[in-house]
């Protein structure tokens, strides 16, 4: 296998900090060497995520351009290394926002990989570091024809589960699928909230209520209502309604919330104040600034906690896709051609997405 | 036993917050009507806490003067209601800082009685509020000759535990007994650090040791290092030694950190640093302004949490002491007379205690 053709990469590639205004360029770029441990796709589908949009302007830290993002990718598998056991060509395989770690720390030994003692490669905008043949290269995402990844980050899809929905999940909903799980929802967890209705709060919902918990929306406004209703929500909190205390009504009644809003200015003492003592709160967005002053005594009196999670791990991933396909669990999407990949990242900025946009490859088998 | 006669209630009263000065007043006072759930005992010792001068000057909010402080009470019980069985006339017996509760929410029922939903009544500067003789009526602490509290939260002291050893922990030792253990000390938290070596801080190391943990002690100087270490610290973090970056060395090495300081310039991102992923830290200090500004980002890559816990219920008062009993616990206090009073406010507001006064009132029995 290892003296195969190479496939012409090309992708969307981000090229400064304006990208984010829709200036990616369509250019062709190099992959990371292949190495035995690798499995190489032709891309279908790949979902648009906010970390995108972050990642290409640089607001989460300086980048180092040419890139090519996108972290939600789905495609057939077109080449496995000697050592891939797990998949093989012809498959839908699938890789989330996470490319590599060192595989041999206790975090990774414990199916931890996003919280590798040596740090994580990201599926774009890292570097791989393991020894190989691509030590030291880039890391290039999937607004792109082709992608190529260690395998022990490719997730095989599992039947029945459409291939367009199935991309959103591998990094928006396995980072809201990953919390719900690590804090019980559905289990100790019973009542659960979700702060956000966007394209990471909309996993929350639908993933809360597979997992058996009891689901609040909660947004600044009630213009989701209908919409978070439909995904699971039997109850609605509206944190701006301009009522003296949109949260005393709803006090200790919730057992864990996943907060989506990457919003600074959110009402975070509101939210903490829902929970039941020995509850948490876990940050999944990522504002650029600080989160609003916290005093101490919220927490020594209500015994409540703040904590964040990052994406999930392969084995997590596939839990997830499983449950997906068994509950029959829809990710709400709107297809895109890659094509427009420009438009759709100027949409994604101007919060248009309902609930998460779909780039597809038509010329790789992808269905519009 | 209600024909009784009343004894002559006295103690050292706050009138205004400049009693923290050094001003408490010796007068008389009137406790709560006796219900039949009661508890009476004449005092023999009472713990000296940050609480008590917290509260008298008025620094965690306005308070109804006067008051008597004190909530770390130990003493010979002299009168118990007729539906109190747990203790009878002639033990001894110990009052934490929380005298009553709803009883009957469902954090109470988890003995959770510090969290309960109705709001619990602290051992001073609280009012009574379930249904009762003593309904409406306020609590008076320790910083006198006799004490009368709901016998739901009088404890019996364990045979073979020194009285003046016990009565510091009441309060200081279970506020850090209670996250130790919630948390996993020595089960799934083999690493804990404790921030702070004061009055709660040693009771950290004790206990965190008596758990069975890997004890690290944490403070800004090296002065209390070699106190620290004969309480138990195996590693010891000065936090503020001038060096560039003096958590590098100890990232990711503790499960579990208790933060007894309420110094609202601590480093508390350097503290989360020292997490490993999954791990917690439990404030148990109470700045009286916020913390310091906290980004999401640490927490999301980190997986870590900040969390607050209060005291401790009865119960696990009770396995507190008798895990103190068995394994030889002993705290590390000064006495004082409690006619000096006043100059041990002083003393504990100038942070002279080592590490912990307690009142002393010979006239009940208590031994200096």
């Amino acid at each position: 296998m290892s003296q195969q053709q190479e496939p012409k990469y090309e992708g969307w590639a981000a090229l400064a900090e304006d990208s984010i205004e829709g200036k990616l360029e369509w250019q062709e770029y190099k992959p990371k060497p292949f190495a035995d441990d690798d499995v190489e796709m032709k891309i279908m589908y790949c979902g648009v995520c906010a970390s995108d949009l972050h990642t290409m302007s640089g607001g989460w830290g300086r980048v180092d351009y040419p890139q090519v993002v996108g972290h939600e990718i789905l495609g057939e598998v077109i080449r496995v290394g000697s050592k891939v056991t797990h998949v093989k060509v012809g498959d839908i395989a699938g890789v989330g926002a996470q490319s590599d770690s060192c595989l041999e720390c206790g975090q990774c030994r414990k199916n931890r990989e996003p919280y590798c003692d040596q740090g994580q490669t990201g599926t774009y905008a890292g570097t791989y570091k393991r020894d190989g043949p691509g030590k030291g290269a880039k890391s290039y995402g999937g607004y792109a024809n082709y992608h190529r990844a260690p395998g022990h980050f490719v997730v095989k899809i599992p039947d029945g589960l459409d291939h367009a929905l199935a991309a959103p999940m591998l990094c928006g909903g396995v980072t809201v699928y990953s919390p719900l799980t690590q804090y019980g929802a559905g289990k100790e967890a019973k009542d659960v909230g979700i702060v956000g209705i966007g394209g990471l709060g909309h996993f929350g919902l639908l993933f809360a209520k597979a997992l058996g918990a009891n689901v609040t929306a909660i947004s600044h406004s009630e213009s989701k209502k209908a919409d978070a209703e439909k995904m699971g929500a039997t109850r609605f909190i509206a944190t701006h309604s301009g009522k003296e205390d949109d949260f005393k009504p709803y006090a200790r009644s919730l057992d864990l919330i996943i907060c989506t809003t990457n919003d600074e200015s959110m009402p975070i003492l509101g939210y903490l104040s829902l929970l039941r003592p020995g509850g948490n709160l876990i940050l999944v967005g990522a504002p650029e600034k600080p989160l609003p002053p916290l005093p101490a005594f919220p927490f020594i009196m209500g015994n409540v906690h703040i904590g964040g999670s990052a994406i999930g791990s392969p084995k997590l991933i596939q839990e997830m896709l499983e449950l997906a396909a068994k509950q029959g669990v829809k990710s709400w999407i709107e297809k895109r051609d890659i094509k427009d990949a420009n438009q759709t990242v100027r949409d994604m900025k101007a919060s248009k997405a309902r609930y998460r946009y779909v780039l597809v490859n038509t010329a790789n088998g992808g269905k519009l």
